[in-house]
């Protein structure tokens, strides 16, 4: 372990007592990762006043005692919650808290089998997430060069866009250039969608041939060293007609005014409620069909939510995707995309690259 | 949907009354994806005597009622758990079943709420899988159909290992020949391991470069029209010493009794035994350190397990990878894998490619 990740451990487990808990059991590869540096995708974490038990199988031995320094390691003999629950009954806990949404019924109900009787089981969602979603410099520096990536290749994909190319060739080029970037990989499946098929917010790239004046909705990001980003620019290939010309201005406007809303203080919902505010103004808020942004870091999607309604407030350190879309069925969409982090006194772009409607 | 779709939808239904069941609710994307057509990653499908309904966000509004033709489509209000509850309410249902491994304690207890009082929630396992682990015709003949890009991808991706490459390189080319095949990405995150790390069973690809007289570990799959592969090679680039080649020559065995093994009506923990006594004729037994593969389908790991003590039988229409392997720490490791079809009367190997040890 890293000096951050006994800091990490250590923030936890204030949190962990203070919930009046012996133990927390830790299910999530992002959630461990954090907490130790293991990268498998397989086991569990008990975190126990600042020091953990790592429990993996034979396949991740090795990596995890090298990943995870200073932290006990078992490998599993039969199945993963029956060694958990015999990690807890040698640790001699009564109250263990665990995460509702990252543990499954099934789960739940075999670990209640494999703790020793009378072991009560605490519901606490969010306690590693909750010190996830400030992050601390060495992340920020991280998540920089993630964005910083994610431009270079969105900005080297436009030199494919001439009409023949297919959606998927596309998507392969761009997901080809990540790693040659660095990147373990994409975020997400690449999104690139022609024509009719941009007005599809999650369009999975198909065969499609690129045509002449049509919009191309390109939406993608990396992980790098860990950690994400996430990023959208629409282009029109051709020269745009005025209305395409008027509902990019728009989006583009809801952005900016979003971006501006940002800030170390700023609700959620008010964030959200400003990019559509701005569409309400070109009567275009119907077709803005999802929500602002999300957080990011680890993975994808994290929160906070900027959605209609939400009622947390940002915080330095936080880092969210701004990205209003408009989206006419039949016709195309348009979204632009960036990854800002909030500090004391600013908000930071992370992915900086021009947000004007690109036309080729 | 397809008449495919409504005969899964039909053979569901049966195993949802027959458990005195009024509805079940599907919450898992390839479950879905089977028995719909939907392709999108967020949403509920609620089964009920042969029909269903199909609740998804926004986001996937225009590709669902594009996808999942003659299915009741409702796009969700607030939360999912919430618009899933007034469909429940609506339908009038009693005892609605739900699968234990992919609901979370959090959403069990949200949907508990949102449903009207008195719904009687059912844990039912596996209903959907029990269904997807015999793959029909149309299904084999994609699972060929992957098989072979994933095998093309890799004796391609030969020609790469020459001395001074990083295994992330590799890894890069390899993902993006697989997309140019036409696969919609890789099925798992590529392993390329060299030297020391191809004794880790799942090695993630960093900037270690190649050396001569290295092993090198190539596990890799696709997914192509959303069906997985996933095969495995061990290469040394160099002349192998001998105890290499007697440690392929061993996996091998192991491999090809475990393949002879499989048939209709062998019990899963069978196949995996007749590898390890393979091994263990060798006294490498202790060397492999998991087990001997698992079915594969829409997604990468499907039932069943072919492990220890597993009494499953094998039928006719399941595919499963068959991958012994020995890891020696420090020095490296070997692997084997293809991926096998269960036939009435033979077994069909589905990645045809060469089995012995590659020099280069």
């Amino acid at each position: 372990m890293t000096s951050l990740h006994k800091m990490r451990m250590k923030a936890l487990s204030v949190l962990v007592a203070r919930a009046g808990l012996d133990a927390l059991v830790v299910t999530q590869p992002a959630n461990w990762y954090y907490l130790t540096g293991f990268t498998g995708d397989s086991g569990s974490l008990i975190v126990r006043s600042g020091t953990g038990m790592l429990i993996s199988d034979g396949r991740f031995t090795t990596q995890a005692r090298e990943e995870a320094i200073g932290i006990r390691y078992i490998e599993q003999k039969s199945s993963l919650v029956q060694s958990v629950g015999e990690c807890l009954k040698e640790m001699i806990v009564r109250r263990v808290g665990f995460d509702p949404s990252q543990v499954s019924v099934a789960q739940l109900s075999a670990l209640r089998k494999a703790a020793a009787a009378g072991t009560n089981w605490v519901s606490v969602p969010g306690f590693v997430e909750s010190l996830r979603i400030c992050k601390e410099a060495e992340e920020l520096s991280l998540m920089r060069r993630a964005a910083k990536l994610a431009g270079d290749v969105l900005i080297g994909a436009l030199a494919l866009l001439k009409p023949g190319i297919r959606e998927s060739e596309v998507a392969a080029e761009i997901e080809y250039q990540m790693k040659k970037g660095g990147a373990s990989g994409p975020a997400f499946e690449t999104i690139v969608a022609f024509g009719e098929r941009s007005a599809l917010p999650h369009a999975r790239p198909t065969g499609k041939r690129l045509r002449k004046n049509e919009l191309v909705v390109l939406d993608l990001g990396v992980i790098l060293a860990h950690y994400c980003s996430d990023i959208t620019r629409t282009v029109y290939v051709g020269r745009a007609p005025l209305r395409v010309r008027q509902w990019h201005q728009a989006v583009l406007e809801a952005q900016s005014a979003a971006i501006e809303a940002v800030r170390a203080g700023a609700v959620c919902g008010d964030v959200d409620s400003a990019a559509r505010q701005v569409l309400a103004g070109y009567k275009l808020d119907p077709y803005f069909t999802h929500s602002t942004g999300h957080g990011l870091g680890l993975e994808v999607h994290e929160n906070p939510r900027l959605a209609r309604g939400q009622a947390a407030r940002l915080e330095s350190g936080f880092v969210v995707t701004i990205e209003p879309g408009v989206y006419m069925a039949g016709v195309g969409g348009i979204r632009i995309e960036d990854d800002v982090a909030v500090h004391p006194q600013k908000t930071e772009i992370l992915t900086r690259i021009p947000r004007d409607l690109i036309e080729l």
